[in-house]
């Protein structure tokens, strides 16, 4: 790719040489040779640029200017957004063989599309369907009767149980699981007030699947179980990071975001554009609104209005959890001052000859 | 399976034709043929009765009438414990070939029961013995030496090391491992006063293994380490969600409830019937009581009686956790009042003619 | 190998017959055999002494003497120490089968060193090296132009991503996966204060690698995610319990413990030595210094000083944490004593004939 391509894919400035063939982004105390871009967007790395090996290089406009010259200076104004652009145009993703594997375990009754590609020793139940251009690499394991659309990129070891559905363009990482069984007994153990060893504990058996929306990416090692009887749901554009569980019937709308490690217990219903910071806890049949944003490490144990800033344990409006919180750090102070105001107390009470204390 | 045999499976109320055969449970929309059974326990679902497809019907018998007849309505008292029976009358698992997949790799001298399936690509160690009945799913990993129970479900991903002894009727989800090193090392780091440079850390290895005993089930991606020289313990009937790590040495008993993403740290022991809420830590070598209940996110740092219900962090009586909190709630309150009496005060210092103040 | 021989190496003392043979470690109460060495560091487990079938035992210097005599005494100084090595001395790790088995599914052009065995069903990418004496367990996924030092042991289920590079004598526990992409979007979603309808997500690739250094530990199910543009790094010696999450672009020194569910946000900077308790969070961009340590269930939102010891969330001195603590317990009595103390206020003020009331 041209410099002057990327420069233009990035609607970004350039300067300089537009014919410099790039094939690669490196740091700029990486750059070994004349294809090597070098990318400076941090102060950090726009100090290496004095002693880079890279002839073109790409900055942030609003930093000050390079120390040096360059056959091509790059300059961009809105750096995360033009990293996602500049990665997106380098990412060739895993390096894979493409077509299928031999010793790929499929049931004669599947369907593929065409350029599907898929891994050694990966297995394909009864009836499942995989969609135009989707790479499954080794050893994943997917269900009979399971529906993935195309595009997609689906990492070794992942489970996809059996009648699951998966949108067009989803990205799924290493050992996610996905349908398992939810985690559901009888009587509702967590709220009985009686639970003895006379209680017969019995499962809930999970009938239901997963249907995921497009566009959604799912984390290494995240779990999504099965609904009850209905569907669990992930809506279209939302991505989940790793270690992420969500629970049986869950609902979860379009384009959220769940940071790592947060986990939404059963029958949890979330609206669309909502953020979870890491390692957030939902109880379960909360409902949290459109664009709500709860801080990382809090516990949500009751609804969350739309559009709400929530944070703390259990989570209230931001603004309480920040009041609260430095009034906590006060409490000495204040304890101080209570005794202070006792001793002032005891000698007017003195002075006046009249005790009130009981 | 005959609406009539479902209605007295749940011990339930039959109203009209039980000759209707089932061979599914569906949400009251999603019904498309006679053999749909639509299951409305719910006030959203019965309010979808009105539109239903299906001909016969489960509604809970404390709800308000369907709106329209059926041929078959069967009424049920205790929804959940209901729901159970349900859904394991139509719990037919995860669709597989049954048998020995040709690509099994399975020890010589490994012993499988009667009826025991393996799917393709799993792998069975040395001397290993798989009891009657049980599923083993593909491309799970199970170590020499190992013994599981017969009626036994191993989702695939699964990994069990050398040695670990499963009981009969115990289901493990997809990527959960079963006897991995204990995180254990010398000096014991946590606790050192003086972790500089010049401690060598030396690994405390783990030669014991884990125990799990009949009818527990594990979650998807769990992970319950091995003894340092004995077992860690998972006694009979105890329930584990996703995500649960489990350190070594730990002993937990019989019927617990561990919700999604608690964790234990080594060395635990905790009684029969205890409940843990989602995302509850316990440190190390802390004892929980019989029937202990500990509320979600909680950090539980000490040990817990018997049958006491603990919240917080650290975790305490629950009832004390609500106080602080309501008074948390009242800080500002507080001192404001305070700075009102301190001004109080002052004006009767001054009427009195004497000054307290230091 | 012989009692003396063990006592040596744990530099212990040695009462009695030093020829016995011994095979096994065991608590008192599983000794079968004569070459069983029966471990009794605890009371608990000395207590257990009195009925053993052990000849030979190892007890704690500095307990009261066994309950009766045996062939052989070890008596250790430093119990922890000695269980390292002790235990070190009678781990021959999982039991394999060694070599190369033949469905392991290795490049042409990958190089394995002397002595290096593969499980079944392992896959072994493009141009990949695996050192000399490392041991791969089955259905691990290794990506192509992956390095791998030598005398490691990488359980099974673990995946490698392409590009990364792992140090000698580093051990990854089953089903952890270590090169997945970083959770990184545009705009900057966490901190967008208008994330409405219109904005597009943008997904920033993760175009660099996970590197690791020697004698490194990971735990099951843990995930280190490849950085963006360069490496995210774990320093020599690190050790990293089961369920750890470490995101993007992380810099984390030598010697760290990371216990088990740690989370780690992007681009932090963690330093040497550096102590992180179970279910720690730590938000992004946060440096820690050498020497820190996090108390268990903190949550980590801005630098920690090195040396420095917090807990809390958010994360502050750990004085600091307890003394607001304690203040916690003693609201309801601060409670009662302001609202005596205005009742006497009251009191005071009809007295003198002055209300400052308002």
């Amino acid at each position: 790719m041209l410099v002057r391509d990327i420069a233009e894919a990035l609607g970004a400035k350039l300067d300089g040489d537009g014919d410099i063939a790039i094939d690669r982004l490196v740091h700029p105390a990486w750059a070994e040779r004349p294809s090597d871009l070098a990318v400076a967007m941090s102060p950090q790395a726009a100090a290496a640029l004095a002693q880079t090996k890279a002839h073109a290089v790409l900055v942030a406009a609003a930093a000050p200017p390079p120390p040096r010259s360059f056959s091509a200076v790059i300059a961009i104004t809105e750096p995360r957004m033009a990293l996602a652009r500049l990665t997106a145009l380098f990412d060739a993703g895993p390096p894979h063989d493409g077509g299928i594997h031999p010793t790929a375990v499929i049931a004669p009754d599947a369907t593929l599309g065409p350029d599907v590609s898929i891994g050694a020793y990966t297995t394909i139940g009864a009836r499942s369907r995989i969609g135009a251009g989707t790479r499954i690499l080794p050893q994943v394991t997917i269900g009979a009767d399971v529906t993935i659309g195309g595009q997609g990129l689906i990492h070794s070891g992942v489970r996809i149980g059996h009648n699951c559905r998966i949108g067009d363009r989803v990205i799924i990482h290493s050992n996610a699981v996905i349908g398992a069984d939810g985690f559901s007994f009888a009587p509702d153990l967590m709220s009985a007030t009686a639970f003895t060893a006379a209680v017969a504990v019995q499962r809930v058996h999970s009938l239901g699947n997963v249907v995921i929306g497009d566009d959604v990416e799912i984390g290494a090692c995240s779990t999504i179980d099965r609904a009850t009887l209905e569907s669990t749901r992930i809506g279209r554009g939302s991505k989940i990071d790793d270690h992420v569980h969500i629970g049986h019937n869950v609902i979860i709308g379009e384009s959220c975001i769940l940071c790592g490690m947060v986990g939404i217990s059963g029958s949890v219903v979330i609206g669309d554009r909502v953020r979870l910071g890491g390692g957030v806890g939902v109880g379960d049949h909360v409902r949290i609104g459109d664009q709500a944003v709860v801080a990382a490490g809090s516990g949500v144990g009751s609804d969350v209005a739309p559009g709400a800033f929530v944070s703390g344990y259990p989570a209230q409006p931001h603004a309480r959890s920040v009041e609260q919180h430095l009034y906590l750090g006060r409490q000495k102070r204040l304890h101080d001052k209570v005794a202070a105001m006792a001793s002032r107390l005891d000698e007017l009470e003195r002075v006046v000859g009249r005790t009130t204390k009981k």
